[in-house]
């Protein structure tokens, strides 16, 4: 079964969705079984990755349920969609597509995450410590089409670190670094050694876990790729910063421009039970805003308002090419309006959706 | 203080929101008070209405809280909306700006919901009926900006019929457009004596609730337009129907689409709860289409790739182009997913949202 899903994947022949015909039979040319592998024939407008679609379906990765245990749900996606932002600077989405991870095995993993011993020798965790340093591991595959096959080119690997790795203490970020780098180094042979990943380049991301409970995620700290070999050196610090606003102990530039249009939505509709904005800051800058509003109106005349209001002031305040903004109305009745603008978009769109 | 608000809106200078300054102090000509009228100064590519802000806020009915006593929510909004997109073929929106009913006052709806006697000659249900007839009463107001003033030019009001006026007894269509005749009749000239209303004109909407409490929708069956003069006698059906899929008793051609489109999507993504459709017909075709969709899935990955197959299975099924779509995906942390076109649009927009 592994080798199906394997020759699948690494040689198939494939046509692309057309819009006439819905699913092309292709053939494998291992093992000779028909299957489908397509994805989706929409302009990638976003940036984001073209997904593969296999056999007719979204393929998820066999080993995730085993492995994503986090210490929070805003971690989990923090995590997620962390490594697949920071596989485009290494693997382009106008020519890679996506798909979860599929070759690393549910044994594997379950030895990689456990203490090592003498039974264990490829155990990424040691025993002095309370908590697991390495709480999970993340696969992400990119495939190139060539030919008309899909081929597996490249891989992204996500390492979450806890660190709090005993009650009473926490690691630096320094010592965090140092411990994330040791583990790669023992990890990447490993890889290596698998089918198929001889000779791909091998993205590795250091996610530091946010130990607390409250509503900061968790942010990548470090990447580091190997193109071949068994160790990497050259790391990059990826400085994401995750901030919610309005916090009064944050006195910058940014949370005063927060705080000022929080005041301006808030003249408008006097109803408003909050105004929340989570941000993220890619090397110091802004780069993704997402801001939640809470509010008990029922009204759909003030919905349409409101989403005209939205616009034009966040069109004032947020409006820098650059910066991704997700702007949500939420009532009772679940998310009713929203307004948003992607990276490299100038204007707004919006939809009422109740 | 009535006088005040409708010198604000009947004559008012106003200079319109720049992209500058926030707002703009004008001055009223009747009662020279300070205040300001603005409406929002982006493009209006939804084809709603631009939504009049005065004294800096956005102004609801005063009234509204009142007479809003409806069935269900959903009839709530189904009443509200409907009379708005009513109103669009007689006042244009690249022309009229909307403000919700500013002008009739709770004393005069009271009165009119009121069961008809010496006492109360105005009103408009009568004792005959255990329940009453007319539930609810809705003003909308539409100005046009002339010179610098924004002058109130129509009138819409919304009629909520109640079809079962006794526990046992429903009112036959024949019968509901029968009565609501009658009462627009005996509304009209009460509505013309009003300071304001005398020379404008007054659309009318008769709306039927729906009087079971399930997933339907409330519609209007007619219109009529008073241009000037306290009686009409031209009524329009507006013939909208909704209805909902999958249903098993529904053999119609858009129910086999629906189906075969709830299919192809719970092929590709297994793990679907359920697929619903609220479909809106104008005139016997399909004008707009609600979907939601409820699932369990967690994956920021998957996520991107089912809104990846959602804007391509939606523009393979649903591409007319006078057809407005939002399809939603739910998961229990709420909207995960939009995927949605405006009437008049030919291609999708989608927005992941956690």
């Amino acid at each position: 079964m592994r080798m199906i899903k394997k020759s699948v994947l690494f040689l198939c022949t494939i046509a692309l969705l057309s819009a006439c015909t819905q699913k092309n039979t292709s053939e494998v040319t291992r093992d000779k079984k028909q299957t489908d592998a397509v994805t989706s024939t929409i302009a990638n407008q976003s940036g984001d990755y073209r997904m593969l679609f296999i056999d007719g379906k979204y393929r998820t990765s066999s080993t995730r349920g085993y492995t994503l245990e986090l210490a929070t749900v805003e971690n989990i996606s923090a995590f997620e969609i962390g490594l697949m932002n920071l596989s485009k600077s290494e693997f382009n989405p106008s020519q890679f597509y996506f798909i979860e991870g599929q070759f690393i095995t549910n044994e594997e993993i379950n030895h990689w995450l456990a203490v090592k011993s003498q039974e264990n020798p490829n155990g990424l965790n040691s025993k002095q410590e309370n908590n697991m340093l390495i709480s999970t591991i993340l696969e992400q595959d990119y495939m190139i089409l060539n030919n008309g096959n899909y081929e597996f080119s490249g891989v992204s690997i996500g390492l979450a670190l806890n660190p709090k790795t005993t009650a009473s203490a926490t690691l630096t970020d320094e010592e965090l670094l140092a411990k994330g780098k040791e583990i790669v180094n023992q990890l990447l042979p490993l890889l290596r050694a698998k089918e198929g990943f001889d000779s791909i380049p091998i993205m590795f991301g250091l996610f530091k876990q946010s130990v607390d409970n409250g509503l900061s995620h968790g942010t990548y700290f470090a990447t580091a790729t190997s193109n071949s070999g068994t160790s990497v050196s050259k790391w990059s610090n990826t400085k994401l910063q995750k901030r919610v606003f309005p916090l009064e102990t944050d006195k910058t530039e940014e949370s005063s421009v927060f705080i000022a249009f929080k005041r301006n939505v808030e003249k408008f509709f006097p109803n408003l039970n909050g105004i929340v904005g989570n941000a993220t800051f890619t090397d110091g800058a802004m780069s993704e805003l997402d801001i939640k509003i809470t509010t008990q109106f029922y009204g759909q005349a003030e919905m349409i308002a409101f989403e005209q209001f939205l616009v034009e002031q966040a069109g004032m305040t947020y409006s820098a090419s650059e910066l991704s903004v997700k702007i949500r109305v939420e009532t009772v009745r679940g998310t009713e309006l929203v307004v948003y603008k992607r990276a490299g978009e100038n204007t707004y769109h919006s939809i009422v959706l109740n």
